[in-house]
């Protein structure tokens, strides 16, 4: 949706074009009114300021504050002005202030001075929040399906290339064998968490702030718990000064979303280190990457590298909301309304990114060879020949350091521990018999290790089978 | 706890004193030594290492992989250990990098090469992580415990004042009269929710991660669950890669830290506003306060200044965390080291906080003539003069527009509302009717807002119960 | 500048539309389009890319790989490119990626093939960096004007409040009398540290890159100095890897911006504080505040609240910028795309917030008497019974220490410092003379502090003398 | 310097032991003692407390405020004082709050209540500010010979390397062939930036502030510039409310040093990405790593890790000291304390670092063979061969297009640039000649870019030649 605005005035409703101007004698400055002006970025919040405003009028109907043809033309004036917004023809004014005061102005002019009832008992403070906690709502569901629909994507890569060994790392060094699929779902694990915390920050989101008017509660009796109803809000805010100065669930929704984008900064590292010429794990669909405008060969990995990038962005937003909140006085204070525009470009970016991750593992294309010849070499079977002495009782420190010898002897002489004969082992240790030859497979390494989180072959394939059930 | 270092040489385990040494053929860089250490930090984790590896050795044990007697003289040995570190008498030796290689270079001078055989199936990998879980356990209890006691003394204060009226604000200006009850209680609130996104991140905190080995799981036939229900793990990591990279239960603890201190901060800010001579709302105890080394009248807010200020701790090390995990590559990466000091700092400086609260607020001095007075001025009337006029059917935006020039000509001739008869107010409209006069009480304002969340006495009163039931 | 964009083909220089696309077989995803387009953001710099590339056919023409005539055919398209997008008559087509491809591919609309030659020696890395570097330096020098705008300001309502005595404060708590003016001119000094900072950094931006290509240098013999005397670049890059992969200059300008919009976030508490009811020491001119919807007295300092508020906003680009280059291996990566927005927005909201300063304190009406009030109150003057003492011989420490003895009988007594006989003093110490009534006087306490620095009115107005003479 | 602590009574200078402690009634709070308490952090500071105190007893004495044996008394009292820090001998009592307070006290009990005089016109606020800029100057300048030291290092190796050809990246791809000397020589130019940023920073540092009493000046005549003179501070501040309460010199070093480990974590990403098994650049030496407790074949590349790592720890304290500046009003407010720990822990972990990575690129082993590899392969030359179709007038952008679609074929056919035949070549355009087999060279390429900045041999030498001139 665009903003238009105009220039032509508005329908006389108070001086100066404000809803509030009873008490002023000059007229906003100009660079005061852009500077305080919120409607680039609250105008997002349209439809559920029209559904909050609609359930208001309800609730105002029930309490007898308004008859039920006053609340009739009010809700159908609403629904009039959700209409134009819909389809792009509102006019915004240019003292339109923010979306609330824009649609309260509009339904005014559209249903005459009835519609000045409407904020009867209700203020901006409780209005802007419960719509923010509206929107939340929808957009947090809208987010953890996108995550599931990553999820999934992750699930059939893993299950496509089940039988695909490849390096484990630790300090990006070589470490042990470990199957793709296993490493494909150790992102599923995280991001299960973060629909977890989106989950939890949601019991926090879903409270309802109406009724709480600018910051005391409401002269009017209104029945809050009907209100509620109407709008799915799970549970009432209990403190009328708190709820209007509220921005935890602003704060906790970006340090969640801060920890998804964390999650993708290192699926986009890996993605960038795996598509180099020294790795070569992985090609990236060529509609997901670009070209240099200089150098011709040039095949570059764009999208994991802005997301890695963007990172900072919603880091930024998370700190710049936290330091607005820090030593602010109870309760409402205009510095909130600095909270949107970060919470808004947080979703935005989370959810591109979660979308186009989705898409680049699904388009990937595994270079089976590329990862076996990588397994194969770096000594990653010296943990399993510690583990062999310790299954002929030498104690799991002296099998290290036995081991750490022989693979330092190895590098020296350019070998592989496979190459090593079990006469080559004795060497180091009498404990080597014959079967230790068998130990030395990638195969073995991996099928062993069958505990539950392990990277066996049948414990990966269980755990998929319970992931695609829970996500299918 | 401080730590004791000798330059004594260590039993020789291994060469230069290392228990990784096998492979390496120079001794570590002084310098290094001590970039790399994490002792002085991680040190704090003792008890939960050797409840840990108490745990481990059980599970190997019934694994068979180690028998009844080496089991119970590993127990035996590290329960000595724990002693000795219980009594300060545990002597760190310069090799010995962070706790977990000291205490088992400790137990296997204390009871010999069976000792090697403790890091059987185990990493520092998975072996750090799971300390910090059960660390992290023990802090959170503790933590909330604090709250729910801070908690108890807003209560206590805010039933001591029930009677007491005050100004409530919006932009720091006198907005309406609200209980000063009411505004002890909106912390009341802002820590129950602190105490829930704990709770909610105590269920990805208590998750067993022992058994994912380095990165791949580990080659025994351990019964992770068995170890689980040792140490009270609610349930178990279901992914080796993740579970020994996995550090978002350190920045989920961190990001509710910074919640509950940007809490802390506001009320902070609060009492050193209401502890000013403009204010005079309340006085702090002497026993909070420190003088001036220069000026002799001076008596300073320290301690909620002190506190404002630690946000700003508190916020950088959640900072500091996100940006070390910013971009990592599967699996552990050293970088992670990091995690602690920024953790263990967070949860000092909030615990400390928390409790400077609850005595700051348990030892304050109401001034209620103070309240009284500020309650009296500011035209904090105005809302319930323009409500009148809606209960007169006039619409409440035509009513707003009234009041707000009774307002601007009361301020003009320094009038308070209050002193204007009916035939001043009929002036401006004749709705007006002599039960006005009645609407312009503080009392009756209180009284009108007893809706769920309003400031009036009885629904205070009834919050009040709830809570004192809730947190008794 | 709005962006226009249209659906109509380009002219096929490439396909796909891409002026790099002869490498890739597919097209570029939709999504991707859109995610890695910068063209919304980094049209702004559409003047100093224009300027760039008219010295960089410039430089091409007398390195002999432009002819004359090629060189100004292509200058003068450049020239038409700019006057279109001037008169923002320039169409944006959706294969636009950014602001640089947008413009050669209209340049070669306009002149045909020939257009295809300005990118010679040249890549997006140096050229995208060395319009940012044009860019930045006009909008600091834009940016250090308004700030002396501010100072001026300030400079002026210290002049005209020269004899306005003030309560000086630490901790919130009233310290000692200062003038007002020696307090408005705390923040002209703030301001000139700032522009010196920003004036540092300018040494580090004024610098060019153009020259360096994608990473390596150019395989054509131009001339970078002269490039730089075309655009008025003080010096040049000296490493092309370094000069297409650093971003120093955009952290350093940000870090700068949040020391600024620190010290405004200052200023504005202070705003907040004086307007409110308790201080009453200014009132802000209506047009700089706005009202509230529900509370028809309301007037509430937005302007400031708002800027204190967009301090987070600052902070939070400076960390995101920070955030996106850690652990970038060299040279560019598209990582870094993700400056601008941020560094844009700083870089307005900065601007923004000064200006709305200096218009805020020049409309600022300060309330004399509750400044007196406040002053007279509140044992401003016990520093100066200490000093009294001091020059009576008695050791500092002492002096301070009987001072606060009489200090804390008064408050017990209700009673002024200034009600205190020679009698009385002489209780506390027999070194009182008749004398010390004469130190008891609020101008003579301004008066003592006469060093460089102090609050002495002469002291303030030589102060104001060269400070007026320098911004003037 | 370690803090000893007795418990046994200080000399009664005044009621419990405190400075200030005239006007109070109660003791301090022992948790508050603990809390407010800056001793461990501060005492860091006590040779420039020593240093500021016998320059204001100087001062005193020139100002007649303390007769010369007065002042001779006190300097000698100072002195030992110092002595028994630096002999660690000094004994810190309970009630010491701070360094300055511990020393005043230790002073008065060596020399008598004459110590009482040394605080005369001075406050902690304007001394403690005055300590930090005598320790930053030292702190700062200390660094930059560490800064310098490194750079040494990175300039030998530039040297020793200088007919090292490698892959230059962009994206993590390679892109075209660079000198691992001119890689190595970018990361001396981000240090010399560096270096300027914190000579920059040290203008607005070495600034005098002693004089400005607690807030507003002071009431002897003490010559503040005889005062400078003595410390080397090179100017005085102009506003004693300014003074007292600025901390912009600590966030602008905090910023200085976060842009240098940032550059750090770029090497360090660098250094473990090229001594992982897939890139084999270089080998780091042993004394350099760690191993792993449970994979005995592991040497990992801990330290570079490490200073990734604590990126973030420089980065949140930064955030964490801009966070608490934040809308404090004038002057000086307790929160600013908790300035000096994140100070002091940021110069420490950048000291640290900076030595870390000279001694790490001092004792890297380059892997010339692997490096020629590298660069042999990826196409690096495409551009060279766009640049020869250029030299034969194709526009540049219709040659990137003509070499994509040669690369594009290569890479089909797995083929190299160089094994392609000239009349290959000219199937996709005639004006390939037979010198273009000239152009396909490696030395070509890198020789060819020898504009100012470029990697061509003479270039980077005459570059070294310069920098160790400079920096020699």
């Amino acid at each position: 949706m665009k903003k238009k605005t105009s220039q032509q005035a508005s329908t006389k409703t108070t001086p100066h074009g404000k809803l509030w101007g009873g008490r002023f004698r000059e007229h906003t400055n100009r660079l005061v009114e852009t500077f305080t002006s919120s409607l680039e970025i609250d105008q997002r919040l349209y439809s559920q300021d029209v559904q909050g405003s609609i359930a208001h009028a309800q609730t105002l109907n029930r309490a007898g504050v308004l008859t039920k043809r006053e609340a009739a033309t009010i809700i159908e004036g609403l629904n009039r002005v959700r209409r134009e917004l819909d389809a792009d023809r509102f006019i915004f004014l240019p003292h339109d202030e923010d979306i609330h005061m824009a649609i309260e102005r509009r339904l005014t002019e559209l249903i005459g001075p009835v519609g000045g009832k409407l904020h009867t008992g209700r203020s901006r403070n409780d209005q802007v929040t419960t719509d923010l906690r509206l929107y939340l709502r929808e957009a947090l569901a809208s987010l953890t399906g996108e995550i599931t629909q990553f999820q999934r994507t992750l699930i059939t890569q893993a299950r496509r290339h089940i039988d695909v060994i490849m390096p484990g790392y630790t300090h990006l060094q070589r470490a042990q064998p470990v199957l793709l699929a296993h490493h494909l779902l150790a992102y599923v694990e995280m991001m299960e968490r973060d629909k977890n915390r989106l989950r939890n920050a949601l019991t926090r989101i879903n409270v309802m702030s109406l009724g709480s008017g600018a910051l005391a509660g409401t002269n009017y009796a209104v029945d809050r718990a009907y209100t509620a109803r109407l709008l799915g809000f799970s549970s009432l805010s209990e403190n009328s000064l708190d709820a209007v100065s509220d921005r935890d669930y602003v704060i906790e929704t970006l340090s969640a979303l801060a920890i998804v984008i964390m999650h993708l900064s290192r699926l986009s590292e890996e993605l960038v280190l795996w598509s180099s010429q020294e790795f070569q794990f992985v090609e990236l669909p060529d509609s997901f990457c670009t070209g240099s405008s200089m150098m011709p060969q040039k095949k570059n990995p764009d999208v994991p590298e802005l997301i890695r990038g963007k990172t900072g962005r919603v880091y930024g937003h998370l700190l710049g909301v936290l330091t607005l909140m820090k030593g602010l006085p109870l309760s409402y204070n205009r510095d909130l309304q600095e909270d949107k525009e970060a919470l808004f470009d947080a979703l935005d970016t989370v959810s591109t990114s979660v979308k186009l991750c989705a898409e680049l593992i699904g388009g990937l294309a595994v270079n089976r060879p590329a990862l076996a010849h990588a397994a194969e070499s770096g000594y990653l079977l010296a943990t399993e020949l510690a583990d062999y002495l310790v299954t002929r009782s030498l104690p799991f420190r002296e099998a290290h350091e036995v081991t750490g010898r022989i693979v330092r002897d190895c590098i020296d002489q350019r070998r592989d521990l496979r190459t090593l004969s079990l006469s080559d082992l004795r060497v180091y240790s009498s404990l080597f018999e014959k079967d230790v030859l068998d130990v030395l497979t990638l195969e073995g390494a991996i099928e062993r290790k069958a505990q539950v989180g392990g990277t066996a072959r049948s414990r990966v394939a269980s755990r998929l089978k319970v992931l695609e059930k829970a996500l299918g």
